[in-house]
């Protein structure tokens, strides 16, 4: 890993920060690199109960940098290549990687949230934003179309018409319109202190019926309806009878905060 | 059947009540079994316009009473047996089977409507709910997920990030918001006048064409287009024609309130 | 072509318009097979931004013209056999084909849009809602289904719950309530009007990304995830490098409006 993306835990919450803010965070293949491995590592935390993402500086990320992939060319050729793998790219992974992470993972979108920018924000299962941030589907702009995840992950919050909208015309829209739209779930003048709040919330449930509970929305959302009444049997057998679910049922029984021990669910 | 579950017949409705007051209609098997019958029952009844689902008491139903499911090893045996069934299980028919019932089925949602509660009420075609209503998707507070269909379920009714953030917290949530985020229909001081109203609106249409439209919805609502425009060529093939179908052209020319014969769609 | 139907393309813009005003732009097949040939033709467009679809007289279009259908029994029980056909037939074309064509298309709705004349607008990427409209999903009336892709395209973009109501009643709603509900995109005092500017804004981007936009969205909406993110990648092959794609970037990079040249993506 490179320093484009830090790594804290710090109180069971890992917070993953891009780290580039004098470029807005704008997203160059050692950013991308940098989120994959962060990625991998969080997963491998299994005492954590949550993941924050964030941008250091005045934006979350305001995209792709153009410029700098570009500018070598080979650099250039082989991400170009990626659009020809016959299966989920790098460039995919950046954002919907965040669904294979066992915690929730939570988005503070601030400032500008442009293309790639966005599209990661969308790859966390909780999306939180300042009024301030300014948010575009901004691939149009260069004549191009979402590709990193954007449209599989648009699928779930909005309807077509409004996601056409969104792609066709690359516009900018601010946070209240973004989540009357379904485009980021909360906005807050504080969205730390709202994800803190959130997390606090979720501790108290065992994290396993956590993670179990993100991978059965996420393997049912889809499914004919056969396939996610099978997936919620599938994941009910795999929390039921565990030793955290054992600790859930003792805590209501005893009203006492009795601790969880780390996740086994992945 | 036994006395958990009630069934009366009025004006060419099917009142079905949830019968253990004292309990806030906790679930236990017998009331399962009891819903589970008065599906079978309703299905039959060729002539009733709407089902009422609704809970005597202060609430509609606070959800599995695990006391009463685990004092009887055997009882709690064979309920966990049933996650390994290969195929949709009495606890999921508890909600999605309501989907096979070819009239509106209408949930009247007060007081507590949590865990399976909350799941039964996601089974019926239309939620109306008191502005006192609790609700949540609770099974994370025993260290579960929700599997009675409630995901399968709320996959129609809701974006995937709040459905993430309900299931994970288990948080309970007043009428309003559950309105707001699609998990009931409508929020009504007197959810059965609101019901009744609705019922009457119905009953103006031939009881083919509402049967009809409640599966050919369901069928195309996960399918691939191509499945979908089938299934709408399908349905209407079947109502085509139909006595019914007949009447209903009748009542538009006669401008006269002919009444229907009994459904045959099923 | 008859001239139920009339094109007209000024400044990039096709317009095709219903004309059948004394009708209320009531369906008859003349009108079917209009706007299927007037598809056909504007696909071949290669050179507009943007098709405005939109009814003559005082309605949009107040659905299927049964008097007329069934005024002539050979051409009923032909229009009857299409309900046989294995695959999308002539009634579902008249909505769902709008979205074969590679610019957007948006239906101006205003008067009465009933059943097919509702199913048409759905077919359209945007619709522009008069405040006077009134919208129902009338088949019910009739004692029959929505069978003209009403429903395959009411999926995408309400909840089911929603969608049943509208089915089962065959209720009409007004305007508000139908962007409330989903069912249109905007309401406007003057829905042309709203319309130019969102096509002038539409223009500004490479009319090859705006295309690809479109087909990728409706190509990855209802696919299982991996298949989401392979049309992603395939639609992105398609734009990246054309000529449009490349003056998108000049455009950007010398802040001037370098005219696009035609539309390559079909």
């Amino acid at each position: 890993m490179n320093d484009r993306v830090i790594i804290s835990v710090n109180n069971h919450i890992a917070t993953v920060t891009l780290n580039r803010a004098d470029k807005h965070n704008g997203m160059d293949l050692d950013m991308l690199r940098g989120v994959i491995a962060a990625q991998k590592k969080v997963r491998k935390m299994k005492g954590i109960r949550a993941v924050i993402l964030q941008g250091e500086g005045p934006s979350f990320c305001a995209g792709l940098d153009f410029k700098s992939v570009l500018a070598k060319p080979l650099t250039a050729f082989a991400s170009y290549m990626q659009l020809w793998l016959p299966f989920q790219n790098d460039f995919q992974t950046w954002s919907i990687g965040w669904r294979e992470v066992g915690v929730p993972v939570i988005a503070l979108m601030h400032g500008n949230c442009f293309g790639a920018g966005l599209q990661l924000g969308l790859g966390a299962d909780i999306r939180i934003c300042h009024p301030d941030a300014q948010l575009s589907m901004m691939e149009a702009k260069w004549g191009l179309v979402p590709d990193m995840g954007g449209v599989a992950l648009m699928r779930e919050l909005m309807p077509l018409d409004r996601a056409k909208e969104l792609t066709m015309t690359g516009r900018i829209i601010g946070a209240d319109d973004a989540r009357i739209l379904g485009l980021v779930t909360h906005v807050s003048d504080d969205p730390m202190h709202t994800a803190l709040t959130l997390i606090e919330e979720i501790s108290v449930r065992s994290p396993d019926a956590v993670a179990a509970g993100k991978f059965l929305l996420q393997d049912a959302w889809r499914a004919l309806d056969r396939a996610a009444l099978r997936a919620e049997r599938l994941w009910q057998r795999k929390v039921m009878g565990t030793k955290n679910q054992r600790i859930s049922v003792q805590r209501n029984q005893k009203k006492e905060a009795i601790p969880f021990t780390d996740r086994t669910i992945d």
